[in-house]
């Protein structure tokens, strides 16, 4: 097996084989740009070593000094030579970037001899001591442990000796004593000498790079950014030139084009007389890059003219560092810049229209995510910010204001035209005036589906919830965190995007919706196959859904429509009814205002499709909580002072008891309510049809879809959709208004995927409800699992993503793909969707175009998104015809 | 479509087409005895009835006409001739029978000139007027709905006008006004006449029948006994004999073999001078049959060879209606006879023996549900016993006893050795001292999976569940049922087979193990390729379940084993540890406590395998009770005089609330308690592997099973057995002792079931949890649906079944199906299971056979059910090689 590589044998593609940066060093030495020669170590040897109980594979040795000696060979210096020693870096490089994660070491191959030749050979005594002490340290602390902070005590103590601030202002003498002291502490920590055999130090330093991949930085890194655990790193050993030999050298890092705006103009900093870790490290101020050209013309021509072909060769703008070396330009590195979401638009835009890529090109370089920043507004990120605690980001977008824990203070307060934060423990539908009125909402309890964050998703307003460092006391009217104690009326923002919950005003930036991002937008729709629909709730969430692209509306939850305050008391009524005559009549009034709802949407959606969800949540949920109840009755008990308030309790205590369950997740609820009070499910039909028929008659194209949610069996699904088609039938007749509707089945059980074949002979169209499926499928119940155990599936590798957030492709996809194959087989122009949350995450988007879904639907500011990662899967994976 | 079929023309085969009674019919005219000539109209005709929105199927009426000629032709008897009419009776014959649950129609035919016919051909009339007076009161009562109390009504002030006491003594006078006033009443109800038109007569009961195929009782039977609403019935047009024409006429029942014992003996009753309805109706004493031989010697020589004859045919035991007119036997219907448990197994062995039938035939004739008759002491069936309520049959086995209420007082007064009946609104693990002292259990409240049931079954005590009309008043110590009072040292029985409770004591019959019993469980030993084993949690049980015939253990639960008083402490302090060390130190205690209980199980199932599930629930069904600790909390606080008491409640207040959960089901339970406190699976595994190992020196054979709960993918698998493995290893080394046993998973999630596959490259069995794959598969909380909308669902046939009962095939089972597939495919050898309920459900065993289960589990009492059930399905569905 072979293991080495010299730069002018890989090139860009061998990414997997060589790591980012080997492939990169290889590409540019292979296009004659002047990169220092070195070799590397493929990540096979890395790969290898672990599975080998982390000892360097056989041969490895032998292969990287025979390779050597080629390097040697192209410079013309030997290691360690006591004339012309190579000194070289050793630097990690993984497939995919991991920037600072894992370990470096410069400047290896010193030792007393070869230090002697780099000072004769420079003539710089003081620059070879300081080359040397820098190696010592490096060297040390990466790959032996000891803790760089002791060597720096010892220049500290050297430079208070010699009263002088800077390393620049050490004597010769003091560098010396630097070097001496730093050997001594070096066998003083390890109980033996600083090697100065410099195969030795290339060995260790070979395993110390396969070591830090797996250091706990590296592994939280991968985590968070979703990197295979196994690819392992590769090596890169690279001969050493020195930015720091005076004035005629130097270091400096450069973009392309700016990585912030995304305008086509080179970007960068760079320092004279500086090694690359004093551009970065702060102690001197670099200059703009642009300085360049006033300071060394000629090197800044020939760095335009490297970074211009680089871009052209990658087709995407780049992040290069530099050095100089006495008057000659080395490219140290070179890979695809970083940018924000705006730069991202706006260099995919500019370089379609350069020639340098197409729009298809252009799709796939957009981060989906990313969109989600220029839609809200965002915490200003040039500002550093001290964060006070973090919670789940729930909602994206920033918000400031000050702090109010009570809704209807929320409401006063933001009527008068005031900025609050609402903070409350979790919120109910009762506080929904004051989530209105406030800039953004902050709960230290629930998780990404509590009401909080559900409520503020749909209205684009950012929350942070399950703030669980924050202990909120109403009474005191205060939140604390630790020491820290935050009054009403006290400032704080808050990052719905991040969960950052930051003391005191931050400036926040607005959104803009460039050109370029309409652009991108426009090209996403002209590609992808499947549609994108919003959930959407009310009218005027419909109106910004379809000013986000939306096709249509794939759900709209009924429920929320009970919740409302004027609301409450009829649906209160309606269940608490000891009879169907009693249901009958509470229900009267809900269906006015439901088919005033439905009117209010279909309207707004004119002409597109609007997927109604019957009531679904157990009936418990509108009723006062149990717990509450059982203390107000114990008290009223214990005080004995008032029987009748008591008698009253306790009868409201009993029947909210009744309607109690264990587990209601799994209990009374969706088309069950359907089946045992049909009333319920007849005044929404009802509700339905009538607007719709109201709509006709005015003009309007409505086109309403009946989702019968929670079926597992065909039974209920035939049970309920004759239900809708007689009720469809008489409210035309009623009204004399002719419309096509559907009537279709929520796919959110197991049981309802595995007989989608029967389902499917009176279901129109299936919606994949893929909250309720990952929840019976695994078993989990959201609102448990993300506080207890699945932060700890995460962080033990058992679980790759939570399944709530990216789709489950092995169990709920599979599912899926059944239902898909079987409903089809029955019903061969069924129309499938799908509207959990997934259905506004890229990945489980791409996955709902690859097994074949008509549509996803998502909460309206995830649509765009949602288009353009559409657009990318169709790209990925074209289907037939396309 | 031919829709009628005369009685020569049908066969026994065609039961499907004729239903049970007109194929025997049909079947008997074949073979020689004297059966009166009809017709049977098809379950065609009634399927087509309902399909054409009750109106009877075209030509149907026509068919029937042309084929009376022929039964006129048979008879020389013509329908409505005024000389020499046929009489006819007209009755439902469904497929499977439904005895009683539908309608019959005799002497159809009579009008004033046919009863006048009637009257002279028998030269008597005061029995055409009887035979009248009761076809008009049927046809009135069956096919026109008038309530049959009326016409009693006008044959009482009959009686009471001429002072007598039996019909009999009515004069023809009497009668005749009889007669009369029926008509009148007819009119008077319906405002019509009597139909004289003998063809009306026919056409409307026909339609009666059919409509009788869904009155109430009849689909309440069908749904008790599972039989398919859409079979329909067939109608059996049979021309009339007469058992009272005088004493030489007669009618009776009799089976060919004692129903109750299983003797080869004739028994039954008949009554001279009598229609069969008199027989049953107990107005006049039946004589036994055996009394024939002096009173018509003929007959009885007659009948018994037909007896013979008809048991010879069918090779069973046969139930047979005869009827004699004037000296000449007729046979009106013949079935395979109902019979005890006791009589099934012995008729089974006695005609296995006389080369009847053979063991095969023997062992497929008797329902395995009978067994648990057999096992556990039954109330006296010959006593007619009033049910004050009915509740949830939970754990089988009658008993009588005084009621008690406090758990502590049944201990006490049981070990006095007084019979007592535990009361309560629930158990909870702390009744468990009382429920060990008690004879059975009555709760108002929990599912037959409730704590009360669960523990009964395993103990073999009756017990019923969930009995809502008792309403339990703790504080009066007493329960009522509606107006009736039962009170403290009250005596009541309860059912625990039907769910039946009575007041006071009712005989009970203890159970007796007859040699007939055991022959056909060793048959059936013979022929099962599924192996049984038992669902056992201490070594009482163990050893029962080897008595039983179990051939291992399937499922111990470790949980009730935490749940015993003195380890629930410990448990707790376990639980409400606040950091590793002090959660390992709580564990101590309790590994030694689990070692015992497992060195004792393995003892106890010495060289049979045991398979020991790690902790399953949720940790906070261990602590008190969330909504207990609520009230108190609240009253303590209310009173404000006992501050430390308060402290201490809020502190544990905290800590429950802290652990509570919206979906326990779906929760931190399971193999995740596993993962995240490693320290309790360890525990658990340690206390395994030393009870085996200690075992194992001591000479015993172990085979100890590890099951891992909840597990949904690959990874928690694979960590699980390597920690198993690690343990094992520990244990055999420190113990110096080797012996096998394995790890494996319990699949009783979806997504398990879906990623079989990988997840058998860790495990080495699958047990099915069926009872939670019922849960996630179908959505159905089990605590919340069984009391919720499951009744619902079964009434409106959405469901067939409760699926916790019966497994759901198309969904449960498919994902049986799949797991099976890709984990053989994994792991060729590896081993299949089930140890939910369904273990012990014949038809959920036979599917366990036909999808190739390698074993089932049940409790200890239903082993001999699913030994006989495995059976059953071996024989129906051969395995190949078998």
């Amino acid at each position: 097996m072979r293991y080495v590589y010299l730069f002018n044998e890989g090139n860009a593609q061998m990414r997997s084989l060589l790591g980012g940066k080997g492939a990169n060093l290889a590409e540019m030495t292979n296009i004659g740009l002047p990169v220092p020669f070195g070799l590397t170590i493929s990540t096979d040897a890395c790969r290898d070593y672990y599975k080998s109980g982390a000892k360097l594979p056989e041969g490895l040795v032998d292969e990287v000094m025979r390779n050597l000696r080629e390097v040697e060979a192209k410079t013309g210096k030997r290691f360690g030579d006591p004339d012309n020693p190579l000194l070289v870096s050793v630097r990690s490089g993984a497939v995919f970037s991991m920037p600072g994660m894992m370990d470096t070491i410069l400047n290896l191959g010193l030792n007393p001899v070869t230090f002697k030749a780099i000072a004769k050979l420079t003539n710089n005594l003081w620059f070879a001591c300081d080359t040397y002490r820098r190696f010592i340290q490096m060297f040390s602390d990466v790959v032996m442990g000891i803790s760089k902070e002791k060597f720096e005590e010892i220049l500290q103590e050297r430079k208070t000796a010699q009263g002088v601030k800077l390393d620049q202002e050490l004597s010769v003498e003091s560098m010396q004593i630097v070097i001496e002291r730093s050997k001594e502490l070096y066998k003083k920590e390890l109980g033996k000498d600083f090697p100065d055999d410099v195969n030795e130090q290339l060995i260790l330093a070979i395993e110390a790079v396969f070591r830090s991949w797996n250091n706990h930085r590296a592994i939280v890194y991968r985590n968070l950014n979703k990197i295979d655990h196994n690819l392992g790193t590769a090596v890169n050993i690279q001969s050493m030139v020195f930015g720091n030999m005076g004035n005629n050298s130097g270091s400096g890092v450069a973009f392309s084009r700016n990585p912030s705006t995304g305008e086509n103009k080179l970007y960068g900093e760079y320092l004279l007389n500086a090694q690359g870790e004093d551009v970065v490290a702060g102690v001197r101020t670099p200059h703009p890059i642009d300085r360049m050209a006033e300071e060394m013309p000629d090197i800044d021509k020939q760095f335009r003219a490297i970074a211009k072909k680089l871009e052209d060769h990658y087709h995407d703008m780049q992040d290069i560092e530099l050095t100089i070396e006495r008057g000659k330009l080395y490219i140290l590195q070179t890979r695809n810049g970083k940018r924000t979401a705006q730069a991202a638009l706006k260099i995919a835009c500019d370089m379609v229209a350069e020639g340098l890529i197409d729009k298809k090109e252009a799709l796939l370089r957009i981060d989906p995510e990313h969109l989600s920043h220029v839609l809200h507004r965002q915490l200003d990120t040039s500002a550093k910010v001290p964060v006070l605690a973090s919670g789940l980001p729930a909602s994206p977008g920033a918000a400031s204001g000050s702090v109010v824990f009570d809704a209807n203070e929320a409401e006063h307060l933001g009527r008068t035209g005031a900025k609050v934060i609402l903070v409350r423990v979790e919120t109910t539908p009762d506080d929904i005036h004051g989530i209105v009125q406030s800039q953004g909402i902050l709960t230290s309890r629930g998780g990404m589906t509590s009401h909080a964050a559900v409520v503020t998703r749909g209205m684009g307003k950012p929350c942070v919830c399950g703030c669980e460092a924050i202990k909120v006391d109403y009474a005191q009217q205060q939140f604390s965190v630790g020491d820290v104690v935050v009054k009403k009326g006290d400032s704080i923002s808050i990052d719905g995007t991040t969960g950052r919950v930051i003391l005191g005003v931050v400036p926040l930036k607005d959104p803009e919706l460039s050109e370029e991002y309409k652009t991108i937008l426009t090209w996403a729709d002209e590609v992808r196959t499947l549609k994108v629909r919003a959930n959407a709730d009310t009218p005027e969430d419909a109106e910004k859904s379809r000013a986000f692209g939306a096709e249509g509306i794939g759900l709209t939850r009924t429920e929320h429509m009970f919740m409302a305050q004027e609301r409450l008391p009829h649906v209160q009524q309606m269940i608490l009814a000891s009879n169907t005559e009693e249901r009958i009549a509470a229900l009267r009034p809900l269906e006015k205002m439901q088919e005033e709802d439905f009117y209010g949407i279909f309207k707004a959606m004119e002409g597109l499709p609007v997927c109604v969800r019957l009531l679904d949540p157990p009936l418990h949920e509108f009723l006062p909580s149990l717990q509450k109840l059982l203390v107000e009755t114990a008290e009223l008990r214990v005080r004995g002072n008032d029987p009748k308030a008591l008698e009253e309790k306790e009868r409201l205590l009993e029947l909210v008891a009744r309607l109690h369950e264990v587990n209601p997740m799994l209990g009374h609820r969706g088309c069950r309510l359907g089946i045992t009070y049909p009333e319920v499910y007849e005044m929404q039909m009802r509700a339905i049809f009538n607007a719709a028929a109201r709509l006709t008659l005015e003009g309007y194209k409505v086109l309403p879809e009946v989702e019968i949610p929670l079926t597992m069996s065909k039974a209920e699904m035939e049970m309920l959709k004759e239900r809708c088609d007689r009720i469809a039938k008489e409210c035309m007749e009623e009204r004399k208004a002719t419309f096509s509707y559907m009537c279709g089945s929520m796919i959110e059980l197991p049981r309802a995927a595995l007989l989608a074949g029967e389902i499917a002979e009176s279901a129109e169209f299936f919606s994949f409800g893929t909250n309720d499926l990952t929840q019976t499928c695994f078993g989990f119940s959201r609102d448990d699992a993300e506080g207890k155990f699945l932060p700890a599936y995460l962080q033990q590798h058992i679980l790759k993503e939570n399944p709530f957030a990216v789709l489950d492709r092995k169990g709920v996809g599979r599912l899926m793909q059944i239902a898909i194959e079987e409903g089809r087989k029955t019903r061969p122009g069924l129309m499938f969707g799908i509207c959990g949350e997934h259905g506004g995450d890229p990945s489980s988007v791409e996955f709902c175009h690859q097994i074949g879904l008509d549509l996803v639907s998502c909460s309206p500011y995830r649509i765009p998104i949602a288009r353009l990662a559409a657009a990318q899967a169709a790209l990925k994976y074209p289907r037939e015809g396309k």
